[in-house]
């Protein structure tokens, strides 16, 4: 058993305020959790799987100056979208090329609690880590909770790393 | 930040099948995914830190047979109840002794969910890992939720390992 590597998923997103392909403060603090306190120097035994989901409606808002004359049109849109998310994934590859652990990494489009889970079910990943901003119950309700579902639903061991107080922008909303 | 070992404190408690001094179905499960997934042959990387809290009540079932007849068979009582628990400990100390992995074990009395939140925040671990039993919410209601309490609450990244379903009891309570 020791002798396969352990296999941990990431959940990353782009951030709100600076947009792709800069990724989140959550998911950047995750990330660098993940490989100071987990794989620490042991590269060779942590094998990262980086899962980017992209949401339909709210990637959409950025196109509103966009005219949409034919299906070609939504390709195109969905096309430009996929490179973004590309970029951002690059971000963490390239960390971890330059740290020597192995990595996976792709993109996928729909509800990014319910992909995520999913995406579960499909890697079977021995832990899979989300970041959270850490709201307080109220801003919670409307923000939503992906890794509050994860915690619950995923079928594999889920740790959420919040951000630290001092990285939280003035708007804990942000990320 | 590299160079100071990584803390991961776990909760554990006895067996409710077999009692002291075996360790529950979850505790031992969720020591055996720390060994094998997170600390693997980094033995070095990592210290361990094992909290038993014993609930004065439960505790007590014990010992409806006894008679208290002065403040001091109270006294008596619980420092068998210790004896009991540092068994429990022992378990865990012997089997991180045998990897190598250095460890520290310890003992506190009251809530338990309480307690390690409580000693989440004097020894600031850098991962707080739980067993649960993996109960149906209607289940869950009526044996307390240990865990979910400290997902929540312990200022810590919190990881709960359920057990595999082939190693639960037939009632899915005992563990």
């Amino acid at each position: 058993m020791a002798d396969e590597q352990t296999k941990i998923m990431m959940a990353v997103n782009e951030s709100t305020i600076k947009g792709y392909p800069h990724p989140s403060i959550s998911s950047k603090g995750a990330f660098e959790w993940t490989l100071d306190k987990i794989v620490r120097s042991n590269t060779a035994g942590f094998k990262l799987f980086f899962l980017h989901v992209q949401v339909p409606d709210e990637d959409g808002f950025d196109d509103t100056d966009s005219l949409f004359a034919s299906p070609e049109d939504f390709k195109n849109m969905r096309h430009k979208d996929k490179i973004k998310g590309l970029h951002l994934l690059e971000y963490f590859v390239n960390q971890c090329h330059e740290r020597g652990v192995s990595c996976e990494a792709w993109i996928k489009r729909g509800d990014a609690k319910e992909v995520i889970c999913h995406e579960v079910k499909r890697v079977h990943p021995d832990l899979l880590v989300v970041g959270c901003r850490g709201l307080g119950p109220f801003q919670r309700v409307f923000v939503g909770t992906v890794s509050e579902f994860c915690v619950k639903h995923a079928e594999c061991p889920v740790v959420t790393i919040k951000r630290s107080a001092s990285e939280t922008p003035q708007d804990p909303v942000d990320d």
